[in-house]
């Protein structure tokens, strides 16, 4: 038998509105400290410009480990001090690096390293994105990155979305050394995946990259020398004083916050959306990176 | 039977090299002049920043009818001379405008404007993107633009891919005069498709916006009015003197040359690359456009 207090309990709940459903930066927001992994200094690149400008940038080194082993020698050997961005093709990288001719690798740089454009998708666990993908027979994330990977031949591959990094190179069998390297500024250029290996991404100071003048040449390339824009240096971050070091986390893609996260892109339900999508690309749901918290 | 001519020719055939697939920019480059539409001046927003940069819109007025009226009629009243760009957040966009509230709109804009965020698809002649889509039922083209559409509702609308150029709006029933717009500088925020008023494309012009400096608010305002980069003007081009109009095509996304352009972005085949991707998205195969050859 209702009571009194059931009945106007009852009304309560009637009237209260649905709870509001979480946007995805509030479900990162308030994921426990559990699910962020801090990344290894020995895994961040930073890049400062002479302009003061700082990049910081994750390597992948379960991807690409002869071309990250290249990238750490080269950064131990001061080898990209004094070197310059001269590429900028809207819409699509910003390039930088040395001149391999005029300034020789140092000791330890592969010269040939293989191609490592996928691995092995054996023994990687992998959260899948469950909608398609127009570049890998499925797409998901594993480890903390992005992935396109196929069951059947057995490959996962890093993809080249907003801020990633890549090496360049000239034509097949040159795979590049790591010299020279390129990050993502425009609309994902998924057509690369497989084609380049992917080193990284970065992390922080995108914008420092994005915004800079585009190079009328083609492709992109400044047209003088002049235009080029100075690299101050480039450490690894365990190569620097503590104090001055950059600390980042990683959420982690098997996480169930993860999924919530990527599901919530999926279907936006913020006060603004009329329509949410009911699905999102690969690199509309970036993996969430955050400054480590000070402790 | 064979004579020796024959087999000579044979011969001859056996020992040619397969030829070299054409690539997307030289399909492009090779289509007749019958691929290419003039579009109408009408159809034509120039916007001239202080700093002398141009860029170029094209409207869409066959998917935003009212908005892109209302666009014309702000134009005509030079309402956004001396307006400003505000806000210019990473990967995402660049907002221009003016405050409504101090600036009254002229006579002929349409104060509130049907949300024309998505059109009837009946009578559109559709040419499918043969890949799967991750934000609409299908994609796809249709009069010269990239569309996603749904069979099943009979709808079909414009995409927020780079360069797309949306109005500014609050919350619903809110949908935007036309008097702040934004063009996407980023990966394709396609998310916000059906949620808000497609009105156009930048043709010309784009990297003017891409490369400014990002706000450092939150959403990418600019924190200081002082650092908003001013609009000396913005005119139809059919306002302007012949002169100085600028004029480009757009080519037939029901033309064989297109679908062929389309089918080598998905499998690319350059030099450079190894393993084509045998897919493509939306957005990743942007309608050709071109300035108008000399006659």
């Amino acid at each position: 038998m209702r009571n009194v207090a059931t009945v106007f309990l009852l009304a309560l709940v009637a009237a209260a509105p649905a709870p509001k459903p979480k946007t995805p930066t509030e479900i990162v927001a308030a994921a426990p400290a559990s699910v962020w992994h801090t990344i290894p200094a020995d895994d961040l690149l930073v890049m400062q410009l002479n302009s003061g400008a700082k990049i910081v940038i994750q390597l992948a080194p379960e991807f690409a480990p002869v071309h990250v082993a290249n990238l750490r020698a080269l950064a131990k050997a001061h080898w990209w001090d004094k070197a310059a961005i001269y590429r900028v093709q809207d819409n699509y990288v910003v390039q930088w690096g040395k001149n391999e001719s005029s300034d020789p690798l140092p000791a330890g740089v592969v010269a040939k390293p293989p191609a490592e454009y996928a691995r092995p998708l054996k023994n990687l666990a992998v959260t899948p994105l469950p909608y398609p993908d127009d570049y890998a027979a499925k797409a998901g994330y594993a480890l903390g990155w992005p992935i396109g990977y196929d069951p059947k031949s057995g490959t996962a591959n890093l993809t080249h979305c907003y801020g990633y990094v890549g090496v360049g190179r000239d034509l097949a069998p040159d795979t590049g050394t790591g010299g020279e390297l390129y990050a993502v500024i425009g609309h994902a250029p998924r057509h690369l995946d497989r084609n380049i290996a992917v080193v990284g991404r970065v992390i922080s100071g995108i914008e420092n990259l994005s915004s800079l003048p585009r190079g009328t040449e083609a492709l992109g390339f400044y047209k003088e020398r002049s235009q080029d824009v100075p690299i101050a240096w480039v450490r690894l971050a365990s190569d620097m004083a503590e104090a001055e070091r950059p600390a980042f986390q990683v959420m982690d893609t098997r996480s169930a916050d993860f999924s919530a996260y990527v599901k919530a892109r999926a279907n936006r339900k913020d006060d603004f959306f009329i329509r949410p999508a009911g699905g999102v690309d690969l690199c509309n749901a970036p993996v969430p990176i955050r400054p480590t918290p000070a402790s």
